[in-house]
């Protein structure tokens, strides 16, 4: 099993070295597991003014998962475009054609009062989002801003082909079989066409999976619908960027985003793993991030990549255990809990295991 | 005073119904207002088989403002894209050329317990979502659906030019000049080049604004932080596509669509006025549909399309009272309120004028 692993910027290290010394621990305990470090993002762009430098990319592409911190910070988005950390991301989740992202949304009980939401809207929740993460208007052409009659324009294509839409969709139904067997595919297609066909095409694909019970919303409801009753969802599955929208409402609806992890699969189950925050650069450095989402990357690794299920299981255990035994980190820190660090916190987790 | 009247499809007969007595009222205290009333929608394909039939498009042009109800329902899902109810909506709004859309999310003290959020995170809520809705995806060219390299391709095509950005941001300016003198711009200006330039223009124009305090977010955690802190907002001004999806999500947190109304404006203050809900097929014809979102929005037509503050409140001060008085429809009914059908909800605010 090689992970490379990609820390990138802000709390980036910090938690990515936690979730790293997570792996170390079950390796003592016998996961045959090797790690490559690489830059990615402002990092790289401060080493060698390339946001996914041809070296990063031959390494993840050696390796058999991905481990990504986060990428970005306040002093990279005056750069030019192509040299932005976001780039860098882009662009090795399409290198690496990662096109399936599973973001689940939970709500863990002893965190239930972080959330905005009123406790019986939210409690139990459990959402799994599947967004397209390689097509979509995120990389469609044409695409730029230029001058037409006398002003700016700027422009971008929203496309999907039918073979996008069926891969995509044949990853949510499998998904979906393994849980409540309940999918939501989400749309505009009262609007749009290319969503239009995003419909027909996921309407064609659910015939192989009869016992999957699939809806369909349009894209404002369903931003409506994560409001009002979240838990009328199993599994939902949408494009690109309504699944940018819609899967950081659903992650907000939990009140602990510093909980959450993600995937980003390719065909052959290969895939990128990083927490769904950001690199929040206002704590960089300090050593009170929480790793929590990062480690939960790990566990997700381990099941989805490696098929090791008990492993995976033995991580999401452990981090209940520590979140039952009181301790938090400052961004899920509650009165009556006791706050720790995010070394203190991996070392929590790896005592837990 | 020339009302164009749009009743439309579903419960949009009844609830305009109620409207357009409140108009009838204000005319007997003096208001010089005429109404003619068009089809839309799927009324309209039933009687003509156009959702936007010449006569009424005439009819709105004449007018000095339209009301309109809510359009759609399942027995149109079936006929082709020119002919369902929502190209008839789409269509008007090009032909007017209606481009500063205005949703305000306000919660009710009185409906404070129906939303979903708690207390503390949505009472005083007070948000204006400004969404541009005559550009944009929504009729962005080229679009449509062929056969490419032998599998069918969907595709859309997001587009702004600076002089479409220019006009909805002092929109958005000029309508937080007259509130707190906050405007959020919305955009996802680090992936999409059209929103790049729609946050480049949106910072020339600030330079007139000097007062106005001006933010940006990208979409994804403007979505979120609708969720977890929308008090934090005043005035939020986006694209259609990302105004669809916030301003649905941001008129839930409220928990009472039924209460909110949206007034639609041309360069010249002439505007469609509707509410916010849509056509609620499976109440339509019960009597018991909630009329105050289209009573609201002749509110607001009177305060932006005619310039009748004093009869504007008059018209909202009422629907408080009603609230006060503790009569409800079906939608916003609790235990300890009285219930009411459309119609007495309509009697109730006329008699409270
Ligand atoms: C950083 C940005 C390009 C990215 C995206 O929009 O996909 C992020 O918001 C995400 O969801 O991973
Ligand atoms: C009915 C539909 C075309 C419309 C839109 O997407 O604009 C509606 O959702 C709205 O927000 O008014």
């Amino acid at each position: 099993m090689k992970i490379a692993v990609l820390p990138g910027d802000g709390i980036g290290p910090e938690i990515v070295g936690e979730a790293v010394r997570v792996l170390e621990a079950l390796k003592r305990d016998g996961l045959p597991v090797e790690t490559e470090t690489a830059l990615i993002g402002g990092a790289a762009v401060d080493a060698c003014g390339d946001p996914l430098p041809d070296a990063t990319l031959e390494i993840t592409r050696q390796a058999d998962a991905v481990l990504l911190g986060a990428v970005g910070g306040p002093k990279y988005d005056v750069l030019p475009r192509e040299q932005r950390p976001e780039r860098g991301l882009l662009r090795i989740r399409k290198a690496l054609n990662v096109f399936s992202n599973l973001r689940p949304a939970i709500l863990y009980p002893e965190l239930a009062a972080a959330s905005s939401l009123k406790p019986e809207i939210v409690s139990g929740l459990d959402i799994m989002i599947v967004r397209e993460l390689v097509g979509d208007i995120y990389f469609g052409e044409p695409r730029g801003i230029e001058v037409r009659n006398g002003e700016r324009v700027g422009f971008n294509t929203m496309i999907y082909s039918e073979s996008e839409i069926r891969r995509i969709a044949h990853s949510a139904f499998r998904i979906a079989m393994k849980r409540g067997k309940r999918l939501c595919s989400v749309d505009k297609m009262n609007v749009l066409e290319a969503t239009q066909l995003w419909r027909d095409v996921v309407i064609e694909v659910s015939a192989e999976y009869p016992e999957v019970e699939l809806s369909h919303m349009l894209v404002d409801n369903a931003a409506m619908q994560l409001v009002r009753n979240p838990k009328q969802f199993d599994v939902m599955v949408t494009g690109n960027m309504f699944g940018d929208i819609l899967s950081d409402a659903a992650s907000m609806l939990t009140g602990s985003i510093g909980m959450l992890p993600s995937a980003s699969l390719d065909a052959n189950g290969k895939g990128l793993f990083e927490p769904i925050h950001g690199s929040a650069p206002d704590i960089a450095g300090k050593g009170v991030a929480n790793p929590l989402a990062t480690i939960l990357s790990v566990a997700m690794m381990l099941r989805y990549s490696f098929d090791r299920s008990a492993e995976a299981d033995r991580i999401e255990n452990a981090v209940k255990k520590v979140l039952a035994s009181g301790l938090r980190t400052a961004d899920i820190y509650q009165p009556g809990t006791e706050k720790v660090g995010t070394r203190q916190m991996g070392d929590a987790v790896i005592a837990a295991l």
